[in-house]
C-alpha cells in the first residue's frame, strides 16, 4: 500500500498530502530543480560557460519527460538518473548539453532530491504533531481531573486522573516535536560528491559550487554523505518512534473502548454484520501503523551497511523502505489527530 | 512502493503481473466472487430463497463501485466491506437486497478474497521459480565442469567447480518449489465464519454451506481461521526465504562482476557519471528485494498476535505487508530469471 | 538474556532444559561426536587407517577442552574448530592426529553440531506442544460449551462459546505440530562439505563416507548446504509462529483477565506495591516471547544472504540469532502450559 | 549469546566489561542503590522517621539476596522486586521495614536501575567510540593520501584516496559521538512514579522527594516515563546506528581483503581446514553485529506500544532486547577498535 494509491485504502493508511510531497512528481520536480540549481552555480563560479546557467534553467523549466523510456531505462539501470540526464541534455540541446549534470552523479540526484522532499514533508509532519499535542492539551482541559482506573499489567491497579493517561501520551509526541528539530539541519543537507564523491571534475571550485548549490535549494552544506547513512537511518527512527508513541494512544483508546465507560468516542467504524457496533477503528489503525514503522525501521539499519562508494542494495532497500514510512508517519499523526478529536469524554 | 504504482521505478522493483493478479481491480472482483458465490450457496441449501442466488448474480455480473464512496467509507469503517455490502445490495434491489452476504461479515470477504488473488498469483510465482531453476540447469549444462575459486569467509579458499557454486544457488530454490506445493492446499482454503466465527446465524446449514462455498470458489473447505493466521505467517516465510535464496544468488553474481574475470554479464546498467561502466544492476536489487521480504516477514510474524475473534490492528498490519512481500516476491523472480540469463560465462 | 544464564530471568523467560541441550556442554558434546563419527566412517572407507578409527574414539571419549585457548583462538579465527581440532589432535598423538578432522571443515562441524542439538531439541518442542494442545483439549471438554462474548475489533459482538475461542488456539498449534514432523527430515541433516563444500580431499570416497557419517549421527543423508540456509530459515519461522500462536492465546488471557469475569486463573504474579493485586504474567511472557521471535525471525530471513560458499558474516548472524529463538520458544511452551493450567474457568 | 556467558564465543561476540557494567551483579546493585537513596530521600523529607533511612542504609549495605528465592518469585511475579522488597525488609527488620521502598513500584526499581546501569556503560562506549574514530584519525595521517580505487555498485569507478573511504568510516562515526552527548540527558533521568504513576502515597512532598533521590543517585530529575518509552526507543536507535556505522566500516574492510592489494590487515582468523588462510574476521564480525543490532532495533519500537500505565508485555519484551544490543555494541566497538589497529596499511 503505498500511500495514495490504492483506491479505497488510501484514505483509510495512506496520506494523500504527504503522498503528493514525496512522490514521484515531486521527486522529478526536486530532481529538475538540482540540475537548475547546479548549473547555475557551476555558471556562476566559472566550471561551465556563464550562459550554460540560464539556458539550462529555460530548458528545464518546460521539460515534460518521456516516461515511457524513464521506466524501461530504470529497469536496466537500477536509478532513473542516467536516462533522465539523457532526455534533460536533448532538451538542452547545443552547446550546453554537455554542461549540465556536470561533475554530478545519479546519487547525488536521488539523494538531494529526497532531501529536499523532505524539507517539504517534515514541517507538514511538525504541523500535525503540534496540532495532536494542542488536542490533547484541549483534552486535559477538559477531563483532566476527571477520575480513571490506573491499569498495570492489564489489570485494575489504583485510580488516577485521566490527566495522568493524558500525560503519557503527550509526553512522548513533546520530546518527539523537539527532536525533530535537532533532526532538521542534520538531515536538510544537500549531497554532492561525483562519481565516487571527490568532486575531482571540479576541480578547486568544488566546495564553492557545492556552498552555492545548497544555498541555492535552501539547504544545509555538508560533504558528501553518500555512503553514510546514519542521518536516513536517524529519520526513519524518528519515524519510527513517532507513530510507535501513537500507537501507545491507540493500544490506551482501543483497551477504554472496550472496557466500556472510560471513554466517550463520537463515530465509530461500521460492521458488515452488526449494524449497531461502533468499532474504535482509528485506534486500531495507530496501532497497525505503528507495528508497520518498527519493522520498517529495523530495514532501515540493516541500510546502514552501505559498501564502498554506493551500495545498489543498500541504496535500493532503502527506497522500498522509507517512503512508505513518511506516510504511515503522516497516516498515523492524522489518524491520532482524529481520534482525539473523537474523544467525547474520558474517565468519570 | 507498491507495484505497478511508481512509473518509473515499478519495472525495476515492482511487478504488474502480480500487481494485476492481487491489487484492488482483482480484489474487487474476488468479493464480488465470494458474494455470489456464497448466495448460490446459500439458495441451493435453502437458506435463502431459490431465485435469491441468480438474481444476486445477474446484479453482481454488471456491478460498477462507487470508488468515491468505497473509499470514504474505508476510512471509518476500517475495511470497504460494510460499504460494498451497502452499494452491492442496493444494486440486487427488492427482494433479495438482505439475502446477499447473508450470515457473512467483513472478515470472510476480505480474507476469501486474499485467498481467490493467492491462488491466482502463487501458480505465476510457482512458474517463475522453475523458469530459474531451469535456467540454472542450462548454466550447469554449458558452464558446470569450470574451474571457480571456491571463497569462504571472503577469502579464495580452494578451487570448486562452477557447477558448484550453481548448485547453491539451484538447491534452495528446488527445495522451495517443493515447499510451494506443501504449502498451496493449507492456504487456499475457505475463510467463512460470519461475525463472531460461529456461523450461527446459518443454523445446522453451516458446514453444508461453507463447503459448497469452498467448492464454488475452487478452494478447500476448512474450519473459519480469522484470527488464526498461521497459514499467512507460513506463506510470508515462504515469500521470504524465496527472495532470500535469490539474495544469495544475487550477492554472489555482485561479487563476482566485482572480481573481474569470474563471471561475464550482458548488458549491465548504466551511470550518469561514468559512461562505460557497467553495474550488475539485477545482482543488486536481489539483495535489495531479500532483504525487504526478510523485514517485511518479521512483521508477518507480528501479525500472528491477532486478539480475541478478530484484531482490527492485527488484521490491518497484514494488509501493509504482505501484498508487497507478493510484488518483491515476483519481482525478484522475474529479475533473477534476467540475471541468469545474462550470465554469458562463469568460471574459467 | 541467554536461557539459563541470569539468575532470576532465567526462570521467567528464560528454559533450563532447552538451554541444557543445546548449549556449549551439548555444543562441545556434539562436535566431538562428529569427529568421533566421522573418523569411524572414515577408517571404515579406507580413507583413513583401519585402526585411526578406533584410536580417534578412545582419545576423544576422554577428551577436556582447555576451555580458556578456546575462547582465545575464538576470539581471533571467529570460529572454535580450528583450536579445537588443534587440541583434539593433540589429545589423539601420533600416528592418528592427521586423521582427525580429515577432509573436514569448520562449517561441517559446527552445522552438524547444531544439527544434532536440534535433534536433541525438537522432540522436547514436540512434547510440550502435545502437552499444551492435551490441555487444551481438556479445557475444552471442561468448558467448551460456555457462553463467551465473542469479540471482535476491541468490541463485544456476539456471544460464542468458550470452545470456539479455545479452538482458535488449538487450531494453530495442531497444525504447527504437524508442521514440525515434515520440518524435522528438511533439517536434520548432516553437513559435511570440506573446505569449500567439494569434499575433494575423499576423492570417490566421498559419498560413502557423507552416508556412513549420517547413518552413524543418526541423520539424514543430503549434499552439503553449508550456503543455502533454508532450511535454517525454515526452523526460525516454525519457531516463531509456533510462539506467535502462543502469542495470541496470550493476548487472549490477559484480555480476558482484565475485563473480569471471563476467565479465573489460579495463581498470578503480584505487585510490589498492590499486595492484593494479580497479575497475569504468564499470559504477557507469552505476548513478550511471540514478539521477541517475531523480531529475530526476521533476522534470520537476513541471514539467507550467505555469499560464496561460506559467509563469515551471515553464519555468525545466525550463532546469536537462533539459540535465543530455540530457548524462547521452549520457555513459550512451557509458560503456555502453566497459563493454560491455571485456568480455573472460561466463560459463564 | 549474551555478553560473557558462553565459553568460548563470549570472547567473539560477547563484552565481558558491557557486562559487568549492565549484568545482574550490576542490576541488584543498582536496585540497592534506588532502594538506599529513596529512603534517604525520603526520610530527609519526613515521609518516613528520620532514622529509617540509615538504618535501611545499614541494613542494605550488607545484603545478600537469596538467589533461589528471587528466581522463584520472578518467575511467579513476572519481575523480581516484590520477592527483593520482601527479603530486604526482612534484613531491615522492625521498625523500619516497612519504610523500605515506600510509595514505590516495582517499575521505578527497575527502571532506574536501568537508567544507573546505562549511566555506568555509556560512557565506555563513548571513549571507544573516542578511540575508533582517534584510530581512523591515525590511519588517515599515514595512508589518507594514498590511491585507492572507488566502487560504486560493487565496479570500480575512478580512483579516490584511502583518505576518502576513511572518512566515510569516520563521519557517521563522529555524529554519533555528538548524537550521544544529546542523548545523555535525555536517557539518564529517575524513573519513580509508584503503583500507578502518580506517586499518590507521598502527597505533597512526591516532587520534592523523586528530585531528592534523583540527585542522591545522580540522575537528571523528570516525571515518571514508565509507559513513555520513547527515551528507551531512542537509545537502542543510536545503539543500531553506531554498529551499522560499524557494520559499514567492516563490510568494506572485508570487500577490500578479498579483492588483494587495497588493503593489508595483520593477523586474521585460522581455517580448520586451510592452515595458510587469514580471514577477516574482525570484519565480518562488525557486519554481524550491525545487522543483529538492526534486527533488534526494530523489536524495541515495537515494545513502544506499551499499553496504559505498564505493559507487562511490553516491558518484558524490552528485557529480552536491549540488554544484547548493549552487549553487541561494546563488541562492535571494541572489534573495530582492534580491526582498525589490525590495518598495516590502505591503498597503493
Amino acid at each position: 500500500m503505498s500511500g495514495g494509491a490504492h483506491p479505497w485504502l488510501a484514505g483509510l493508511l495512506g496520506d494523500a498530502e504527504i503522498a503528493a510531497l514525496t512522490g514521484p512528481e515531486a521527486e522529478l520536480a526536486a530532481m529538475l530543480a538540482f540540475e537548475t540549481a547546479l548549473a547555475g552555480a557551476e555558471a556562476a563560479a566559472g566550471v561551465i560557460p556563464a550562459d550554460a546557467g540560464a539556458a539550462i534553467a529555460a530548458a528545464l523549466a518546460g521539460f515534460r519527460p518521456d516516461m515511457g523510456a524513464l521506466a524501461a531505462a530504470t529497469a536496466r539501470d537500477g536509478v532513473v538518473v542516467p536516462e533522465l540526464v539523457r532526455q534533460l541534455r536533448a532538451a538542452v540541446g547545443e552547446p550546453h548539453a554537455a554542461h549540465l549534470h556536470f561533475g554530478a552523479t545519479s546519487q547525488d540526484v536521488i539523494d538531494t532530491s529526497l532531501v529536499l522532499r523532505l524539507k517539504a514533508a517534515l514541517p507538514l509532519l511538525a504541523a500535525r504533531l503540534d496540532a495532536v499535542i494542542a488536542a490533547l492539551d484541549g483534552l486535559e482541559a477538559r477531563f483532566g481531573d476527571r477520575r480513571l482506573m490506573g491499569r498495570t499489567r492489564m489489570q485494575a491497579a489504583i485510580p488516577i486522573t485521566a490527566g495522568a493517561r493524558i500525560a503519557s501520551w503527550r509526553g512522548p509526541l513533546a520530546r518527539q516535536r523537539v527532536r525533530l528539530e535537532a533532526l532538521l539541519p542534520e538531515v536538510l543537507v544537500i549531497q554532492f560528491g561525483g562519481a565516487a564523491g571527490t568532486l575531482d571534475t571540479l576541480g578547486d571550485k568544488a566546495a564553492a559550487v557545492r556552498a552555492a548549490l545548497a544555498a541555492a535549494l535552501g539547504l544545509g552544506d555538508a560533504p558528501q554523505w553518500q555512503s553514510q547513512r546514519d542521518r536516513i537511518a536517524a529519520l526513519a527512527g524518528w519515524l519510527a518512534t513517532t507513530t510507535g508513541a501513537l500507537g501507545k494512544l491507540g493500544q490506551d483508546v482501543a483497551l477504554m473502548a472496550q472496557g466500556g465507560g472510560e471513554i466517550v468516542l463520537a463515530g465509530g467504524g461500521r460492521s458488515s454484520a452488526m449494524p449497531r457496533k461502533a468499532n474504535p477503528v482509528g485506534a486500531e489503525v495507530l496501532v497497525a501503523l505503528a507495528r508497520f514503522n518498527a519493522v520498517q525501521s529495523g530495514g532501515m539499519q540493516q541500510a546502514m551497511v552501505h559498501e564502498q562508494e554506493r551500495s545498489g542494495a543498500g541504496w535500493t532497500l532503502e527506497w522500498l523502505l522509507l517512503p512508505p514510512m513518511l506516510i504511515a508517519t503522516g497516516a498515523a499523526l492524522r489518524t491520532a489527530g482524529a481520534v482525539v478529536a473523537s474523544i467525547e469524554a474520558i474517565g468519570d
